[in-house]
């Protein structure tokens, strides 16, 4: 086989073999075959798009070309959930204890990544001790005892999406929608769920801006999942706005614990159980979405939810009493009101941009190297559809910076007002399975 | 500048600037934009295309990137003839000689190149002792006094061409008309040329198979020129089958000759006059392309295009005797006939085929290092629109091998015979202005 052959097949609009698409996987991974072919061949996909095959083999082979972990110990069906991304998405802290209380096993491995806050990791790590570096065995035993664990990534996982994906960074083929499947779907698989929900998030502040490109998106996510065998669901949802209020790492702690008190703001609740209840239909542990919703219900009313994070925090060195007392978690030492200049109801918000406000105030990281300050970030007053009087509180910056006009001014033009009504977006805009 | 942002920009159909071009061809010509990011763009223009604008800006970029020729001390308007390639093409051979007799100044600079046959160089040193290895002041002062001087290629010319050239070839993007036009045009303009004939060819031993490929190709290389400032035509030709009757090197030095007494092949004979005439109104000796073509035909029967190609060969240090008396000209050992096994008419040729014939036989370079024996070649007897008997003649290899039969099948492979009878090809599909 030569490369260029294959970029011609590919560029021509021929499906590629499976044994073309893993011979392209493990020369490029080996460095056999280089980047600019490499790159000229991502824009051919950009172009002429993968079948639902080339994208479940391509998919394949990133993930054997790496460590695959291996969960069969754990008893019970494996459920991942993943999002595509979003501002104020702590959606992760609140389904993990959820599902954990109905006997769903999560065994969540994370990231710390980039971005406008932290990887759930760096979330967690508000509660003073909690640590994520568990041996394998103590990852599996905590999982069977718990039914919840969450474990830094360890290990050589899909190292040929790292360098697609450096490479893909560069050359303006980032945004082909075989490739981030098969990116997203390569982790997950590598990673040992046997089945998967995704929240594609559409909006603003999502990596797709409108709802029919996430729907392709989950499609493509939904068709490669289930032809490798693991049972997959989408839920596309709203990303316009922030999800909750508060935007930041312990921010978005104490906003989890509401929720699974009962007491978070709707959106988020409402995300959750959605999300919730297929995970909990997909473990087996219901046979209905409607059954699964009502015992989610259940879990929080009874206090079973809350004490499933007690349980999960514990286990990983964290002091459980944070969870019952969340104010003990660590705050900023300025709260900075971000006031309306007009009058009107909120129209739109650039959650984009209040997520990089919330990365200026230090909340998330810019480049590897970067420090993340858990305490700060942003509280959201209003949001769409809300009316606003002049003067009126928009939001709060929580800040361990003297410096915060630029911030101030970032979250002023994030909010759109106009004088008509507006209504709030929908949370849910399709379920694909 | 980035130049992932280019990329986004060409993939996205978008018209890049010229400052954006010339930024794109200075950094890749300095290796600080490097191949995989070039060979994302180049894809992204093979699906996008260029506008005539780009193209052009490209093209006068690419020729920027290295020397380029100052041929202003040559008197008169020094017209360049490019081929875009094919089997058997020796005009160049008998337009020099024949425009020079008009006192259209032929300052020519060629390469030796691959391919089925070497190239022009490699055939005029058929001639013993004919050195192309010109100073630039003799090439100069030979131009000024015979009208025509042909120095091998020196210098440091498109260097980012050879770069970008190098870049498609392994990543599948070769066949984009604007980088294709661009390649050629930077090369004729990096060259000096004041006015350029372009022959296209499409056919079976083409580049472009079919006559609506080549006609876009001449059209892009046309706009190219024109919008460069150099008056530019092109003459769409066939390459179904080999031009004239030989195909080698010393043997295609003898049809020229033929050729410029008046006696060779009615196409060869036909293409060149009507290539010579368009050059001979872009010099400014005749005002029609009828009244060029009916001086090209009297300094034909006059001789004096035969004279011209003496002192040309003369003048550079070959034998004009052999000019004289072709057959004095190295000749093969062996001559080989290749048979038919069939009856009936030729329908087809394959022209490549007979290319690589050719090659085999030792005609022509498949690397650099190759030595090319100018002595061998294929005779073709019979081609399109003949009639063919049983065991008659349909080509003749002139060979010093002593094992010929993989050619012979090559050769009995290149022809189409076929019952019914067949006409020949039309020669000239098109000319573009």
């Amino acid at each position: 086989m030569r490369m260029v052959d294959i970029i011609a097949k590919k560029r021509d609009g021929e499906t590629l073999t499976n044994e073309e698409i893993k011979w392209f996987v493990e020369g490029y991974s080996r460095g056999e075959i280089p980047d600019y072919q490499a790159s000229a061949f991502a824009m051919a996909i950009y172009f002429k798009g993968m079948t639902q095959q080339e994208a479940a083999t391509l998919t394949y082979e990133i993930a054997a070309s790496g460590d695959q972990l291996n969960l069969t110990e754990i008893e019970g069906i494996k459920v991942d959930k993943h999002s595509t991304g979003g501002v104020g998405d702590k959606t992760t802290l609140v389904l993990g204890p959820l599902v954990a209380a109905l006997g769903v096993p999560v065994a969540k491995m994370s990231g710390r990544g980039l971005g406008h806050t932290g990887g759930t990791i760096d979330k967690l790590e508000a509660f003073n001790g909690f640590r994520t570096e568990l041996e394998r065995e103590e990852f599996i035993r905590l999982v069977n005892e718990n039914k919840i664990a969450l474990a830094g990534q360890s290990g050589n996982l899909t190292p040929a999406d790292k360098k697609l994906y450096s490479l893909r960074d560069v050359t303006a083929t980032v945004d082909s929608i075989p490739l981030i499947a098969s990116s997203v779907m390569s982790k997950k698989i590598a990673a040992g769920a046997d089945a998967i929900v995704l929240d594609v998030k559409a909006g603003s502040g999502a990596f797709m801006d409108k709802v029919e490109d996430a729907r392709k998106l989950a499609k493509a996510m939904v068709d490669i999942g289930n032809s490798l065998g693991r049972q997959t669901m989408a839920v596309i949802s709203d990303m316009n706005q922030p999800l909750g209020r508060l935007v930041g790492n312990a921010l978005e702690v104490k906003e989890a614990i509401d929720t699974l008190k009962g007491e978070g703001p709707e959106d988020l609740h409402e995300l959750c159980l959605t999300l919730g209840s297929h995970m909990v239909v997909l473990g087996g542990k219901a046979d209905t979405v409607h059954e699964a919703r009502t015992m989610l219900e259940q879990v929080i009313q009874n206090g079973k939810a809350l004490e499933k994070m007690k349980t999960f925090i514990e286990a990983q060195g964290g002091d459980p009493a944070s969870v019952e007392r969340p104010e003990t978690l660590v705050t900023a030492s300025s709260f900075i009101e971000v006031k309306a200049d007009t009058e009107g109801f909120v129209h739109r918000m650039d959650a984009a941009l209040i997520g990089r406000a919330a990365m200026v105030l230090g909340a998330g990281r810019a480049t590897k190297e970067d420090k993340i300050d858990h305490a700060v970030g942003v509280e959201l007053v209003k949001k769409i559809g809300d009316s606003v009087k002049h003067g009126e509180t928009l939001a709060v910056l929580h800040t361990n910076k003297d410096e915060n006009e630029a911030v101030k001014d970032m979250i002023n033009r994030a909010y759109e007002i106009e004088e008509k009504p507006a209504s709030a977006p929908s949370l849910i805009y399709d379920t694909i399975e």
